[in-house]
């Protein structure tokens, strides 16, 4: 088996720092990987006037994988939308047909007390959130501004985006969903605004359609303000939950923060033949950038996801997760996990904590 | 003076036990009020085959406020949208031009621990969301099913929706937001997905225009995701929100959870005048439905919202907040609140037990 090719985008604030580690973890597997690294975000706007440049873009496309730290900082934020760090990662889906976002909300045991929420309730959650990721009001034309002709105030300056879901968009994230269901709880919950929306009432009919083939997976909907509030009230009651790329975006967010370790949480984005992009849930951190305090972990368990659900190397998956397991085991936190009577440490003692477990 | 027309619409599921107990307190007070009473939701779709009939839209235009109840149920789900229970309330807003939703997150002292967040979180929480709420996708035109013609999978059907905003509808709900900080904190968080909606961009650049006019009011831009995030993670560090449409709805709805007490919350929904529909932040609950146990409590609430905002009432207004406080520091307690070492009251007790405080 020739080498595999890995395009390694760590990009603006904390994301150097943090695929630092993360490629330290993969290259003390012994595996045949070729990793090769581009600018992508801020850091390649500042380097060639664009945040996602044709190089970039052709390293990704012609990547087995690729591995993603993470975008953006607020001086960026003054540069016209088509030109801002964000661009990149829109641009890496859409041009890599990346539609499956997994985004696992997971609460380590010994991290159960760093949740906002009583230890009781996320004790053991694990919530698996699948948004559909190249479709949506994200994609959607026609977009743009324009005069009213209609509405409340006709002949006022208006701004409008189209939402929009074809019936295949939606009948491949159900399959995806009712899939992984099987694989854990047997439970999938799609979340959308069918009350409001002709775009939801699709979503809403197509995923009724599909679940007849997944009759052993039991199927609940829920609008998405309903979701947002089971979420805070009994998180436990989810196991996979499938929305669009609007929900997907803010309910994963809010899961995330539940488990109240952000920080620890990988995700994947997957295209329809299991290529993926792999990145940490969290953001770019751009105020605690270079000072060797950000949590790598979520990028190390990025990676780990990589081997698993592109590389199928679930063996070595299971060694990076383990190893994750032991250095917290080990009581060692970066400072965002941090808590008394548990060992504080930098970036990248933490990466070579797991590099010593493997 | 005289009399002030209220219409009275108490809906379906737990609507009609609560809006009684709401309107005993009314009666309570020395006020002189019409009260006239009309089918809405389920219930008038039941009696004439709309959720939303003639004649209680005319009542309510008439009327000096609304006093809503809940509407929906399950039943109702196979009907097509537009006969739908949730169809009244949109309705309402629409032929009301109640585009200003005001929903308070509040958590009580004796109810902090009903939270599932950490009680340090929310102890003493107090924010105000202020939604837009006749714009955006809920109401943008074009919205429907075709055949696409682009995106992923052309000749497809697709279904689609417009999200929308106007500069004068922005400015409109802005002013009140900053008004209303005005009168609490002195700080607005505006919430939108600028980064990648125009709709967003516009309502950031309005929303950060007419803040030129309250310099002395602080002012936060965030993005959806992570009001998601923040609302989850630190509460108390928001004062008021203001927001579009959908992110309202949601995050109105995240923020109510969070106080652990949802049967306590009161809305206000106002027109340019200041008149306004006031109705409990909870749903029709019909699996509680005509037993008795439903919280009173926020539809009380809301008829004291309602001499205050519309009536021009405050002190009866206060008479009726400092009779509920009255109750539960008596240690009333409906099902959804009750803890150990309180007394277990229906709905009934409860409204008796307010009235008796007056
Ligand atoms: C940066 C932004 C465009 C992006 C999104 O909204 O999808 C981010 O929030 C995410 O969830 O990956
Ligand atoms: C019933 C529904 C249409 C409504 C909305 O989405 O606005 C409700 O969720 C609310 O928040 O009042």
């Amino acid at each position: 088996m020739s080498a595999k090719l890995i395009a390694v985008l760590p990009g603006d604030g904390i994301g150097p720092e943090i695929m630092a580690e993360a490629v330290k973890v993969l290259q003390a597997l012994d595996l045949d990987l070729q990793l090769e690294t581009a600018p992508v975000g801020g850091a390649a706007y500042e380097a060639s006037g664009h945040p996602l440049p044709d190089t970039t873009l052709n390293l990704a496309k012609k990547a087995d994988a690729v591995l993603f730290g993470a975008v953006g900082d607020w001086k960026y934020d003054k540069l016209e939308r088509a030109l801002r760090p964000e661009q990149a990662i829109l641009g890496l889906r859409k041009h890599l047909g990346l539609f499956a976002n997994f985004r696992p909300a997971l609460c380590y045991e010994q991290l159960t007390h760093a949740s906002s929420l009583k230890p009781e309730l996320v004790a053991g959650l694990d919530i698996l959130i699948l948004r559909e990721l190249t479709g949506d009001i994200y994609f959607g034309t026609p977009r743009g501004r324009r005069t009213a002709v209609d509405g409340h105030f006709p002949g006022a300056e208006e701004a409008f985006d189209t939402m929009r879901y074809s019936r295949p968009e939606i009948e491949r994230i159900a399959h995806l969903a009712f899939q992984a269901a099987r694989k854990r709880r047997g439970k999938v919950t799609s979340v959308d605004k069918a009350n409001v929306l002709e775009t939801s009432q699709l979503w809403k009919d197509v995923v009724t359609e599909v679940h007849q083939q997944y009759a052993d997976v039991q199927l609940d909907h829920m609008y998405v303000d309903n979701a947002a509030m089971q979420l805070v009230k009994a998180p436990k009651a989810f196991d996979v939950i499938v929305t669009g790329n609007l929900f997907g975006d803010i309910l994963s967010d809010e899961a995330a923060m539940l488990t109240g370790s952000i920080g620890m949480l990988p995700s994947a984005s997957l295209d329809k033949n299991g290529k993926g992009l792999y990145e940490p849930s969290h953001g770019s951190a751009p105020d605690i950038a270079g000072k060797g305090v950000a949590n790598p972990l979520a990028t190390i368990l990025s990676a780990a996801m990589m081997l698993r659900y592109t590389l199928n190397q679930p063996a070595q998956a299971d060694r990076i997760e383990a190893a994750v397991q032991a250095v917290l085991a080990q009581g060692l936190r970066t400072g965002d996990i941090w808590s008394e009577g548990t060992t504080k440490v930098g970036t990248r003692e933490m990466g070579d904590a797991v590099v010593g477990m493997i």
